[in-house]
């Protein structure tokens, strides 16, 4: 069984290529971007404004193939795929956490975008912390190389 | 441009239909479920397992359609589809984060989960708060009825 997606919109931001961009938000703070969701989809907007950060799910459409171990940009050690946040996954499907300052028409201004210009987006959701901030949190591997994650930048290891 | 996405596994939990289904994972704390990860994929689960929290994003499969205005669970009042969490979307994918009990192979046993039995799983990615949990939040109409969301179940109303 097959699932087809179709972009709803553009994501704009000043990464024109991989290398050198922040691998996540808490790297990119107040590195800001623009969404321009396409015309159809606008009125789907209503009421997103009252929101200050939201879930951006996007295509890493730079993205081909995978393997099911990789050497993370905080790391030196092959890890399991899906205990990674890497670009080349079966499904390559980006998630972002990122916070919105202010909706004109169809574009999104925000900001801590850690995301590739050009990137079509497949699907916005509010961050409500009831849903998606859980507690006692334990993080593997990353436990120590967490605390480093604000000073990586990307190279060109997931090209 | 289609983007073409394929199962990687399927979820199981308790909730056989929409009605009476939590409807985020802070309402279904407690409940337990399991992940068949395909075969094919499961050496991408190494060192999945010292997460306690996972993102999963997997196919509303029972959605068909949208509207771009909803009258979400917690709410009387239409509201922008996008600022709500509702099922049937231009991209049908759902996002819950569950904690991760414990993997078996190629199962994962979680928790607080709020997802359809027999959902189709499209990625697992590991959650880490410096990426995942922003500060400083507001939540839009959403600000009162949170409050609630832990009282309220599903009902038949995005069959």
């Amino acid at each position: 069984m097959m699932i087809e997606l179709k972009p709803i919109g553009t994501i704009h931001t000043p990464y024109t290529e991989l290398k050198g961009m922040p691998i996540q938000p808490a790297g990119a703070v107040g590195v800001r971007g623009t969404i321009d969701v396409f015309k159809e989809y606008r009125a789907g907007l209503k009421d997103l404004g009252g929101f200050s950060h939201i879930i951006l799910l996007y295509h890493f459409h730079h993205s081909r193939g995978y393997d099911l171990e990789v050497v993370p940009f905080l790391d030196s050690h092959p890890r399991g795929l899906f205990a990674t946040r890497a670009p080349k996954r079966p499904n390559p499907i980006g998630l972002s956490v990122v916070q919105l300052d202010r909706i004109e028409g169809g574009t999104l201004h925000i900001q801590n975008v850690d995301i590739l210009d050009g990137t079509p987006l497949l699907d916005i959701k509010p961050y409500v912390p009831e849903f998606d901030r859980p507690t006692s949190i334990r993080t593997g591997w990353l436990e120590q190389a967490r605390k480093d994650v604000k000073d990586h930048q990307a190279d060109d290891r997931f090209r």
